[in-house]
């Protein structure tokens, strides 16, 4: 395994190509730098300034007198092979070349320099025609992009590779306003060296990964990929989404990042052949991603619907069906217990308790859930507007998450009064769904990861 | 067609069983008629007072000294023929029952005693085991939910009938939350009388209503509702989404509503046929309700995508390409024009403008896709998170879209951020998608709306 842990958790970095327009690439790297709370040193490097934002700039990284673990090159893409044989002189062993105009513009000369000169330094790269990564843990953030524009995530489970720069970015700001922790994202561009398959096996051995999300546009080494991935999916769960699957689409892959795309059906096949969570669409990678990290695994798929909303019970139903799923049947033993407990209505499943339920009732009806041994997963729609559910149904349903008998996962489906609750069930590792199609989607995905 | 415009807009109501205790359905749908804008009268009715909320109550409605154009009647189920009587005596044509315990409990006897009061009387009944109805303009709100719990919509162009109260009262919460506007919400709950049909054909003429959102459980007359929704879907557009079409959630309907819920393949058929959208999530409801509310229609199918993000470009075609629509082809005059202003790499469909992009190439893009007659349809990926892209590239595209030459549809792929942005587009007319995938789910409804 290729150790990737500088590109992560370097403690001094050199930012080759900091301008002194704040508008630029290199000087937003820079400022970013400064900005967040990362531990190590950071140098600017300038052939025509001396201070940087107050920060004294060095003409060369051959001018820095420091050991430099990481080089975030963010030059005109002629000059990266002049600054990189620099960094290689410097004995910098790691490198992320941010700038693009390599093979994805047909400039297959500057393609090979650039690989002949990683070759002769024995060096990482990441890149080029890449974003960066960003570390929740470290705050090591090499992320063009501003702050204010783009938030960064809060500390968590998942972690995301992301061919695509733009992909990445708005995810991560997408995910960041929605709640998501994260605990890498890289931005690998072209993969001209580190490649998704070395990612993928770095992040398998990663600690705080728990969850890995992958958007691919190409394979590079098939092979690879293929041995890999099958390796670290019994790990922990690998969720893709291939872009240009289609005939159209993976013409456009070409200009994008110069990879070759493939058939669907190829790749589709590998994807099952690894183990890896195929979805198909950026949606339903994060709430399928939501799920995996929080939720244990289930027993099987018998999915047990309590809820007080009738027409979401209906809802939740066929979609349990239609993602080839069961509804559980309840035993006798409950049915007893359910009569005496429930109103007459609710002793089926789905389990509705009505416009009139009450936070008791659910109480009831979870610990029913919870106890029967027919019941594999617990699917939860409520609807916190009427009144007789007090708030302190987040509590009832924490508590019964705690026991860590079950999965239990949540519809919250409303306005803002909904959101309070259910930002406090997700706190609490319940996954939280605003309608019960999304929710079922993502549990296929929780069985189907266990089940192989 | 069905006179049902006491439901949204009487200037006199009668509310029968208004209990002094706040947390009863009676109460709760007081305090709102007291808390709203509603300009007209509202008298309480409770035998055993003569005072809630510092008003006068009556104890039957025959006490009331005026004439009443609606009666919510919200007494136990076993009551509920007392009261109706005394409303037919007292001449109110118009009837909300929210009480529940009729053939959704299996209740016939009781049923059978409310529909010949009905018919004896020829009143006009919503309901029972209903939610009742909300009028964004006239603020008349039957609805028996807290508002500090469920926050109501602004006025708007969507109006949604809603066979289960909880899956209409949450969404109406969340399309609150996410900006929709709308014009009429009615919970229609057993149907006993005024039915689905009845409640299109009248939206069908609402000046305010341009588009109908639906949630069936099941149909009671089929013949009628093909006749309607036939006529009423040339004259806007019906979406449709039907609940319980598998085998287990057909059965969930009939203790729910006491639907019988038909299959799943009858039921697609009658929309078709009648030219209702027919969507398969409550999620896809909303987001294609937006598109047919905003949206121009387009001349064709030929899709021209733009972007600042590769990545989204190729997930937009591939969505594009698996929704049956066509990328549009570029003319070569266009071709002429994009040399000169737009990067090598953008000359084709997609066009991507790249990490570097500038407002100043989304205008020159917009301009070249507004006036190449190849192009009907213009999806913009726009990620707001790189530094060029300023603030006033939602002039430029609220500007375009007022030429109304076609349609322009936007994905605001980001956080916080992002969404600011996103809001002033859609104040403007212009519907936002979180990803490419649920914009061109949409398109293909409006493609598919106009084409019929």
């Amino acid at each position: 395994m290729r150790n990737l842990d500088a590109f992560f958790s370097a403690q001094s970095i050199a930012i080759i190509g900091v301008s002194r327009d704040t508008m630029k690439v290199g000087h937003i790297i820079f400022r970013n730098f400064i900005d967040a709370e990362y531990s190590g040193k950071v140098f600017p490097v300038n052939p025509n300034a001396t201070l940087i934002l107050n920060k004294k700039a060095y003409h060369s990284v051959l001018q820095i007198p420091e050991k430099i673990d990481l080089a975030i090159v963010a030059v005109p893409a002629e000059f990266v092979p002049i600054v990189v044989d620099e960094c290689g002189k410097k004995k910098i062993e790691n490198l992320i070349v941010i700038t693009s105009g390599f093979k994805e513009m047909g400039n297959y000369a500057l393609d090979k320099k650039l690989l002949s000169l990683i070759k002769k330094y024995r060096m990482n790269l990441i890149g080029p025609n890449c974003l960066g990564t960003f570390d929740s843990y470290t705050k090591l953030d090499s992320l063009f992009l501003p702050r204010y524009r783009l938030k960064r995530p809060k500390e968590g489970g998942l972690s995301f590779v992301c061919q695509s720069g733009a992909v990445g970015s708005s995810i991560l700001d997408m995910a960041t306003k929605e709640g998501y922790g994260f605990a890498k994202f890289i931005s690998y561009g072209n993969a001209m060296d580190v490649d998704e398959s070395d990612l993928i096996e770095y992040l398998g051995s990663d600690e705080k990964t728990r969850v890995i999300c992958l958007y691919l546009e190409g394979i590079g080494d098939g092979r690879k990929f293929i041995d890999i991935a099958k390796k670290v999916s019994k790990k922990k769960p690998i969720i893709a989404i291939k872009a240009g699957k289609t005939k159209e689409g993976s013409r456009a892959t070409l200009s994008h990042t110069g990879s070759l795309a493939g058939t669907a059906e190829v790749y589709s096949g590998i994807f099952r052949q690894t183990g890896i969570l195929e979805v198909s669409s950026l949606g339903d990678m994060f709430e399928t991603a939501k799920m995996l990290e929080k939720c244990m695994q289930p027993k099987g798929e018998r999915v047990m619907v309590i809820t007080n909303g009738g027409g979401y019970g209906i809802l939740a139903t066929d979609a349990t069906i239609n993602n080839g799923m069961h509804l559980a049947e309840i035993s006798k033993e409950s049915k007893k217990v359910m009569k005496k407990l429930l109103p007459a209505i609710a002793l089926e499943n789905p389990i509705d308790l009505l416009g009139d339920a009450t936070t008791e009732g659910y109480k009831h009806a979870l610990s029913i859930a919870i106890n029967d041994k027919g019941v594999d997963i617990i699917l939860l729609v409520v609807l916190y507007q009427t009144p007789l559910v007090t708030t302190d149904i987040v509590d009832i349903i924490i508590e019964a998450n705690d026991m860590k008998k079950k999965p239990i996962i949540v519809v919250s489906a409303g306005g803002e009064f909904t959101d309070v609750l259910k930002s406090t069930l997700e706190a609490n590792n319940i996954p939280n769904y605003t309608f019960p199609e999304n929710a079922v989607r993502a549990i296929r995905h929780l069985v189907g990861y266990y089940k192989k």
